[in-house]
């Protein structure tokens, strides 16, 4: 028993680490789209410190998965649980990247006259943040509806990147001058709706987890249509 | 001996399937450039065809390796080669998704006058082929110098996405009329970059696999610099 107790000790510590590095991710999130909206460029450091803690949490995650599955022998369960947990792991990890291409992009920004108020810009970067813990409460809680939720939002998600996409084309159109700040905000938004895709990356492994094969490519070909 | 002999099979199985795999999505990056740069929109569907093959190998993968994990005790080194391969398939899949996007964007673009004829694009498809290729390959053979090569030509492909953006701003800026052609072609730029990235991370779990622990965010903090 005193096995079994250690290997659930260690899954425990598993869950906080992955936890530890989503509440990290959603940090850098929102300090990135809030020095680009407040022109603030302290936040960068802030953001900078986060990744590479970010980046040492993944090493940890991984080598702490790959011990649980070489020191026993994991029922299937747990096994599908840190296989699922190292790709987590690897999604958390891009979207700090992430964060850290949105202050590229806003220290190119921040130098020169502010194009407008950004409004849609955060509220993209409200709902990622959001998704990015929700997806890792349905891993934690193995909640299969907190999951689909995930999937649904990542639709609006794209909807508003659209909709700043066509904002940024009228800008663009009605004064050549705007075109390299617009430029820099398409990326922006672009970031962020790949923000959006990993967090729905780590809800699908949830799904997959929680009810088994070949769901992952039949909620594509759902979301497809 | 029976039961090695047995294991030995499968990791060639999966070998087998991560090529094929790799190979797919290869076919894809080349064939999603070709529609936009020959206006061929026939190639669309072999494009959505071998999505769906890369779809179900990727499920395929993911059984197999959980299936190794399961049945036997892997040693130190399978695990970290099993581990690796379903990190690689996720790579993988996404470039598959990657040159649908393509697709997507040469959809729109076909049906417009061309603006240019494309040189930057298909140099970079033919660079992101190759480092998909290149990275199967060393990840096979646990060829670290082959894998380092690849991190030096992620940074070829960045170079072309610069210059792509900087002559197509110049375009926008001289004609406001090709700005929406332009954005998409900024676009095609950035899913091949992305197409890089991944081959760029499959050439890093590599270097991770036969280098050991703290390698990954070594490398990055160097291409940092």
């Amino acid at each position: 028993m005193t096995i079994h107790k250690h290997f659930d000790e260690e899954l425990n510590l598993l869950k906080e680490k992955l936890l530890s590095m989503a509440s990290l991710a959603e940090t850098m999130i929102y300090k990135a789209v809030k020095s680009l909206a407040e022109r603030d460029e302290s936040l960068f450091e802030v953001v900078n410190q986060n990744e590479k803690k970010v980046n040492y949490l993944q090493i940890e995650i991984d080598e702490l998965c790959l011990k649980l599955l070489a020191l026993k022998q994991p029922m299937a369960t747990d096994l599908r649980f840190i296989t699922s947990a190292m790709k987590i792991n690897s999604e958390l990890e891009r979207i700090g990247d992430l964060a850290v291409n949105i202050i590229q992009r806003a220290e190119v920004l921040i130098k020169q006259p502010q194009l407008k108020p950004l409004i849609d810009i955060p509220r993209m970067a409200e709902l990622t943040q959001k998704m990015v813990k929700d997806s890792l409460d349905a891993f934690i809680k193995r909640d299969v509806n907190l999951a689909r939720s995930i999937l649904t939002r990542d639709d609006q998600v794209d909807g508003l990147k659209d909709q700043i996409f066509r904002e940024l084309l009228t800008f663009m159109l009605s004064d050549q001058s705007t075109i390299p700040r617009a430029l820099e905000l398409i990326l922006v938004s672009r970031h962020l709706e790949r923000i959006g895709d990993h967090a729905t990356n780590i809800a699908e492994d949830v799904i997959y987890l929680v009810q088994g094969k070949d769901i992952r490519h039949h909620i594509e070909e759902e979301r497809d249509n």
